[in-house]
């Protein structure tokens, strides 16, 4: 976890506070079951509700002697608790707490990560429909193709925004079990009945079948799809990134005053955001294949998983919590440069419209051949320099056979491209 | 695509011939949308149904020349189809053919791997109800732990592999769309019920907003829950390959007549079939990151996905199709050896019934930390060879003063172990 | 391996005939070696030279019914050389031949990669030299910096691919080690001389400690150097897609006769070439990763690798040659368009030569600070559009007071920029 | 950096402390330089080594205001050095300083790193002699193949632990590069000997040729190197793992007084600290893959590689320098039963000698199919249960029509295996 990326409530969640509390919530519920099944004395768990508590300077002491943490927990639990602290935990096995806790904490997570998708896709949607009809160029392999608008754009991302929300809800549920199964996830020390007491107090599900641990596989889809979700905002720094560079600049990251470009040249204005923010997916994305290696563990469980989640719990999601939120900011405060976005739209003197051309030479019966040469001819030359499209086409007899001078001049018309602006807009925001 | 890893029916959907039997398809129904429109003739849509025709080898020749595959197809095309060609591929790009094509074959691979899982799951099922009270050791970190059942294993990678299965149909959900909109997605030439319309024909959903191209986070999803099920296969080859071990020999896999196992060690049964399936696991896990890498497109599109497709779309399914086929077979037919795996179970000398006499000693008064300390200096000297639990416990003045000889042979007891396999069974199975 | 991003030369290494001729060849010198101790006859190890004979298919028969390759192989052999056959592969093991043979093929796939570098080289150097002193804009985070020269754009890709074709010279060497040492390793059954005279016959180094299979690190490395290389590919085919966009159009991949670029707009030149790169970049860079996760085998081995292997042995390597010279057609071929490259380096109104004026300032007694807010205070104002640098500055009283006309229009000369370049150009080519 | 895996000298390394540290020198060895060539007044250069000064808590906070980095820095530095300080970062850019810097760090990381290789070198060093002739089962595909040593096994992880030392001696070598060329790599604004100055006195060499940036290939390198590194360590944690298994338990890690294996089951004693190590080297792995991805910056440099790096700096180096050292730690402590280790060695009856006898069969004139079969068809038997191999086999009459008693006893002799091994010592420890 990267001080400098991270956000204060994604980082409270892997606190050794936080962690501990739910260890507590955990064994307390988890006495509260048994001692309704008769196994422990009511008073205990009474007594464990009551005088429960837990210092994590204390834990740390004891588990550097023990070499145990949940058994350090247990035992700085019981100086609180007293005696009736031996019927604490009854049954259960390390991981029952361990990996309920860490599923709580992914859950967490991914609670905060789903705001600040809303966030995203608020932001997306505000600029959207502010530059629904800012016609702008569309670009092919990075080449002038036809136009599209700025709004599009905006739509374009917000629709894959919100197939992500869609996905991380998903990977949300995978990992929203608990286990309370004992020693092999038998349930030979303890009933069932406890694992779907704490399942329903934590705001789980009760996980089917566990070996000692919850399997893996739920993890590995959980940060899987957080890689996902990473490629997605590299997509979006990418295009700001390429609307800034100089010989296009249609757009530019917020520039705040007394912010310095560069030592060296003062004139500069850097998209360091979304440079900051395509590194920091390549982070989020490396992360899912540690997580991915972890599933096959050995026969009912071996430990190899733990010190990879104790990186990429926390280092994916601060990361990516710290991500979207510095990419929401870059969406809302993007600065857009309309007569940039004319100029552009207008450098390739009208070869945007070639296509509508051979369109309309073969819907006069030439064929796709022709009309492809035909076109592609006068599409060369002005590519070369010389002269617009348009004037061009008035001079090639094969065309003006075709093609009046005003049946040329309608087909150079932007309302061409952006008349179903409207169509998509509703498919992507319910609205237009 | 290597042939010794692929199998037929799933190497025959990145034919070239399904390839251009899909392009053929969304051609003619497209036309059928645009007769319906009005935009061309419907004798020229008709044409195209009964005339269109292609040849692979042709289309080879013709993109040799030019370049560019779609133009290749539909100069073949226009070869049989004759002078109303022209009024195919009206207002379409290049891309919602290709992209659309890759959906439906995406969707096709989905289905067979689909198909792969249930089978997987029907071996799974049988095996695991045959052994379901087949006690066998559990084990932590490879130490023998607590017992378990042979059929409970089998449960565990069942439920797992069902998990696979709701990710896989959410992943054939993602990626079947279509997109028929045209140079940069605009519909500027092309109506949108063109789209609609195709869509419904294939079997598709509409993309709500495309840029030229699908967005390639549908993909990014679609191979990264391939890794994640290759995982799980790795994570049963891996048990396979652990009982199958010269000192656990709890199972093995199938050996058939006439197999030899090494050039010189006759006597050998290796499993070269999980240890095959490990291998594959990851090439299947690897590819889910250029898959990802892929998402981040300039602008509208660039053409950088397209190779990384050409690889990992036969190579990831064609890959995980044969792995999920082998693995079924190698768990239809493991051989197990009850004999072994009762052998196992009595190595330790009583040493996995500890944590139930550690419980016992807690329930007759003794603290936690007293009862451990008790337990531990007895296990200590079995884990050194000395005696089995049973009979030293009998003989430490500690425990006998809380629990008597009846009482201890009590807790060495297997069925104590098994009295929840039934509700597991339910859980997982809905039946026990 | 994708027939259309194959080259034949590198294909042929992965040919069953070649990957036989060295079996072959390892069994026939091994033969020698035995006879020479006296292991076995002279006469035996001579039939196996002169009559020593394999055939694909009938190997691939007898494999589908042994299924075991090198038994098929041995067997197959033995048809030809009759009942000498019985003193072939003596003491040996299987992976004595396979992992020899693997060691082999990398080192003829690493000997073409190595010549593909130094056609690259050549092709770098050329252009290097061919447009030392075209100036042009450099850019960082896509902004406008300060100029360069395209000849240095040239030669800081040539430097970089000559500590690729170092690092490549390293990892042939990693790999280039033959094991002739029997089942486990221990020479047992075999003398170590065997080994030492097939290494040298075959090219190769002795394998000090193998343990049946030659250790897996040394492909692990051989396969990350791979995915650097790739990775310095990538950089090279950004850059060129970069220079080709519409708006920047400095550089332009070779556009032949008759390629269309696409379907609907006739007029596109699309860098398809250098995105294709790109694409097979992510491609080679994800295939070092199983073969990092193979290194960890089980014992003395398990044959998890060997899948693996079949995938990325191939894959990466003709890749990775088809991609190299793929990249020094498009540098050898690359349109660059001068006129361009001066308009753009003139866009910014002299923004350029802003951080020479801050110095400029500095050493006339301003200080640091003050200095640069007077540069920017003028920066920002052509950043906005109004006038050029220079005569703004010739306008600002702070300015005016510390530097003189004539001193300002010094500042405002590209031939400073460029003073260093043949210092550059010695380091990195040795001449200038 | 999780501080449960990190260690305090590697820690310090990434220290903003010892950033700054390296940063003053950098830039104070430049002002030498400056002053050497008359660039700045020697008083200056004089006055930053004796006044330069800064503090960690005063950086940040200018930092906080400016939001640049080496800007703050230069401001805190001038607080202290006074009016001089104008003379300071003259001609440079920041990444001159922050470039070079990264790089003495990953020189100061490597060169820890390469002590805990020597640590490790040493530990199997000893515990190979140890032993050198403790004969204990080699196991291909975990099944029984034939003997080797103890002492084989270490000495396999040394030779592979002295390629890594070699790897990592070049990654260090590759990284250990001096940029001093000012905004865009051109030295316009600062002459090349500053460049030289400064790397002499760093330690490090020139680079021949940059772009602001120090090319982002060498850092890939090093991190690969890296990743290689965990590669290997995972092999031996789990080859450890393995010799731990209870049914192996041939090898055990130490395991301190005062340790709890489990909290539920008291015999336990894990082998966690190798499953740890085997979850860390799937982090250090995972760290090469942005290290890649990083190379590819636009043009002359974007700023995507700095986030990856402020991760993968810190977190591979010191995981891989706290991996080490546990695994070193392991070694040297690790308990072996050679009770354990001999009774493993003849569990199989003596199938372990089948190869030898079949070469036997073969030297006696048996052909190499019969000698297969009637070996296969004894050892068979015994795998069964019935019987040991050396007493069927005297009771096959296929076999001692060739073999008498004698020479059966004296091929089921582990002398027999045993006989290279000072061969292996010598090549891998240049003495046995």
């Amino acid at each position: 976890m990267i001080p400098r990326y991270s956000r204060p409530q994604m980082a409270a969640i892997w606190d050794p506070e936080n962690k501990f509390r739910i260890w507590f919530e955990i064994e307390a519920h988890a006495c509260d079951a048994q001692a309704e099944l008769g196994v422990i004395p009511k008073e205990a768990a009474k007594a464990v509700w009551e005088r429960g508590q837990f210092e994590v300077a204390r834990i740390d002491a004891i588990e550097a002697e023990v070499k145990h943490d949940v058994i350090a927990f247990l035992t700085n639990l019981a100086e609180y608790v007293g005696d009736e602290a031996r019927f604490v935990h009854q049954g259960m096995t390390s991981s029952d707490v361990l990996d309920t806790c860490l599923n709580v904490q992914l859950v967490q997570a991914a609670d905060i990560l789903l705001a600040d998708i809303d966030a995203l896709l608020a932001a997306l949607e505000t600029r959207a429909f502010e530059h629904k009809m800012t016609v702008c160029m569309g670009r092919s392999h990075g080449i002038h193709a036809e136009p599209v608008t700025m709004g599009l754009k905006f739509a374009s991302f917000h629709a894959e925004f919100q197939r992500n929300r869609e996905r991380l809800l998903a990977a949300r549920k995978e990992v929203a079990t608990c286990a309370i199964s004992g020693a092999v996830g038998t349930f030979a020390n303890i009933d069932p009945h406890v694992e779907e007491h704490v399942a329903a107090k934590m705001g789980l599900e009760v996980e089917p079948i566990s070996t000692q641990v919850i399997p893996r596989d739920r993890h590995a889809m959980y940060f899987s799809v957080l890689g996902v979700i990473a490629s997605s905002i590299e997509r979006l720094a990418v295009e700001i990134r390429h609307l800034q560079r100089t010989e296009v600049r249609e757009a530019e990251e917020f520039f705040s005053k007394g912010q310095k470009g560069s030592s060296a040249m003062p004139h500069k204005r850097n998209p360091v955001l979304t440079e900051n923010l395509t590194g920091l997916a390549r982070m989020v994305r490396a992360y899912a294949l540690p997580a991915m290696e972890n599933v096959a563990l050995w026969h009912e469980r071996d430990i190899s998983h733990s010190s990879v989640e104790r990186y990429i719990g926390p280092d994916a999601t601060v990361t990516l919590d710290f991500a979207l939120a510095r990419l929401t900011n870059v969406v809302a405060n993007l600065v857009i440069y309309p007569e940039n976005v004319e100029k552009n739209l207008n450098q390739m003197g009208g070869l945007v419209f070639s296509q509508r051309v051979l369109l309309a030479l073969t819907q006069k019966g030439c064929s796709r051949e022709d009309s492809y040469r035909i076109v592609q001819r006068n599409a060369m030359e002005v590519w070369g320099g010389k002269g617009d499209l348009l004037s061009n086409l008035k001079q090639d007899a094969d065309v003006t056979a075709k093609l009046s001078d005003a049946e040329l001049e309608e087909i150079f018309d932007l309302g061409y491209h952006t008349k179903h602006v409207d169509t998509i807009f509703k498919r992507v925001f319910g609205r237009a």
